[in-house]
């Protein structure tokens, strides 16, 4: 099968093109190295000493003996580019990870606000026309969020995947109804999603493309089977206040001995997955696409749970690093419950990695040793939802037990 | 008050600003006259004889003794000036009609779908950006579609306004919700407004914008009480296949002699409202604004429904034209009920214009009057909602009854 990567450069497609060409699949990388441009707007590179496109697909053809492919090209602004491209390669399958993907970057300022939006949707949209103009009969996976969903809106009811059966009340009685499941973006970013999810849903009645939609967690753990295999494949590790995840911080914070600060009581629950999940739940999906005219497909990309607290914790016991609380910069519930519906993964085989198996190694030989990278600076989240949100500057230089002299 | 008119060139903001000028605010137009600009394109100019915008407003100034303001602006590519704008001008209320409009329009090619979503999206979030950036503290009223809501969907119940209350099974028994209507967009014009919904309940979450969505019907009717006071007000009349609506093809056709051409059985049932309603909503929503941290509010801003077919009987009978059936170039139910509530306007004081009062002044005063502005040509709908539902042109120019020396 041949799959075009979108975005195949970044955290999650890089991974996922190794992973799918040692699986034996012909893969062709797409995309704009946005997210290295962005690296060096926040000025804060990846704790991993990341190769660039060109050195790591040398090295991937030495180690594997095997191709793949790479096109420079931006998919919000080449439409007339991305159009051709499809029809020359005629691909079985495009796998969409080219959108901006942090939410503290979303909120971040009026230019990171509109380039979320304009950049995702457009990206998005040209997709969808430009597989139906070129006529590619391709099974389109895309990387959606658990952030579509919201926390606490179903009550004792697991979050299911992606549609929601409701009944509504008639003068003849309730009619049953499966609906997508209702939207409740938590940042600009999460919102993007939710805009994709409707066109998704328009270009599968009135086109028949065949459309799969994944709602992924906070993916954790930056190596996977083939990332591994020589050091200049090594994946991406964000870190800074925007990119880098919660358990990130975390990490980066224990890392360089500066207190793991938890934002407001930490009593935050959220679904979480291994990278390796991942790359194996995206091989899942493009085997398993929906029928053409089929609504889109929609599985919850998630293995588990954990409350912020407990992973400070968890992380503060496996290296001895105290936690401390800091104003929440996000407008969201001070604390939630989460269950979530991952069935159908499951039952298609998925073994999950969980957090605590693997949560030593990524202390150890992916923050610990690359340590030396981190600027303590550039961990703090210095997003803000709403004017009024940002966290003191005293608060941040002034937390217990940070040993000052490792802080910079 | 002053009401920023954002699109105030077009069908319906033009009589919009005229009508809240009269009514003593202040009204300043910003427009970017793409419009007109699609005129051109399509080589299909409005039945009416409208004038240069400076000549509207030279004109409003003569009748009225008021001024009316007028910015060239586009919303979707000069942020910055926008922003400005709103800085300098500190609006009290803002109305968004900067949107491309047209079903049709929005699926004739792929130029035509990536601009429609490009600019809507990008003018809607644009404007939300712009009124958080610069604090403006304005009541927003957009003009959204019954397109969102899509035909049938609910059964014998009426369609609610904006919202919709569901019971959700849990293992603890229903949990009563009251969620934003599932969207059932038909175009990707429609899809545009779906996504303008989920933008709005953001920013009113996270941001405390004030914002009334207007899910308007079809609107009929040229005229206002303001745009009769000289001809050189006159408001737009559109008859091309792409922003003619189905009232408009009929009464463009039976001043032509061209036999009525009803798609399909013609059994779709639709929502409309005349024009001079449209301005007395836009009123009324701006004198009732939701108050901040409020969802957005959402009208149904129509004011009677009827079946495409009997519109079209409708129109022979007062003009002796006959009627014929063409293939449907919509993905769309051959044929629907709808019922529509629309309490919130009716409560509100909103005393509707009926189809039957006032279809005969279109058919005299609009289409016959202007008649030989109109190209035969041009009527046919051309646009299709996916290949291979393209009209024959034989049926096209052999149909029954058809006075082939008026069809040049």
């Amino acid at each position: 099968m041949h799959v075009l990567i979108l975005g195949g450069d970044g955290f999650c497609g890089w991974p996922t093109a190794l992973h799918l060409s040692d699986r034996g699949h012909e893969v062709t990388i797409v995309d704009n190295l946005s997210r290295r441009a962005i690296d060096i707007e926040l000025e804060a590179e990846s704790v991993t000493p990341i190769r660039p496109i060109g050195e790591r697909l040398r090295v991937w053809r030495e180690v594997s003996g095997r191709d793949i492919g790479f096109v420079r090209l931006d998919l919000a602004t080449e439409y007339e580019r991305l159009a051709a491209l499809l029809t020359d390669l005629r691909p079985d399958a495009v796998v969409h990870f080219a959108e901006q993907r942090a939410a503290p970057y979303s909120m971040r300022s009026v230019p990171a606000k509109r380039y979320t939006v304009d950049n995702n949707v457009r990206a998005t949209h040209n997709l969808l026309v430009a597989l139906v103009a070129s006529g590619t009969d391709a099974a389109l996976v895309h990387l959606g969020t658990m952030g579509v969903y919201g926390y606490g809106w179903s009550g004792s009811a697991p979050i299911p995947e992606g549609y929601l059966t409701v009944k509504v009340p008639t003068p003849d009685g309730d009619l049953e109804r499966r609906i997508l499941h209702p939207a409740h973006p938590g940042s600009v970013y999460h919102l993007t999603k939710t805009l994709d999810q409707l066109m998704f849903s328009f270009y599968a009645a009135n086109d028949g493309l065949r459309i799969t939609d994944l709602h992924q967690g906070i993916v954790w753990g930056t190596q996977t089977a083939q990332t591994v295999r020589d050091e200049r494949l090594v994946n991406r590790f964000d870190y800074d206040g925007d990119y880098g995840t919660v358990l990130n911080r975390f990490l980066a914070q224990a890392a360089v001995g500066h207190p793991l600060t938890v934002h407001g009581t930490g009593g935050q629950t959220r679904a979480f997955i291994h990278l390796q999940d991942t790359v194996r739940c995206i091989e899942i999906a493009l085997a398993n696409p929906p029928a053409a005219g089929d609504r889109p497909k929609v599985f919850n990309q998630v293995t588990e749970t954990h409350r912020v607290r407990d992973l400070a914790k968890l992380v503060s016991s496996l290296t001895g690093v105290a936690t401390a609380h800091l104003p929440n910069p996000r407008k969201e519930a001070i604390e939630n419950e989460l269950r979530v519906s991952n069935d159908q993964f499951l039952a298609l085989g998925l073994k999950p990695t969980s957090l605590s198996e693997g949560l030593l190694d990524e202390c150890t030989n992916i923050a610990g040793r690359y340590r030396s990278r981190i600027d303590p600076r550039r961990i703090i989240a210095r997003s803000v939802w709403r004017p009024g949100m940002e966290t003191a500057d005293d608060l941040l230089t002034d937390l217990p037990d940070a040993p000052p002299s490792r802080i910079a």
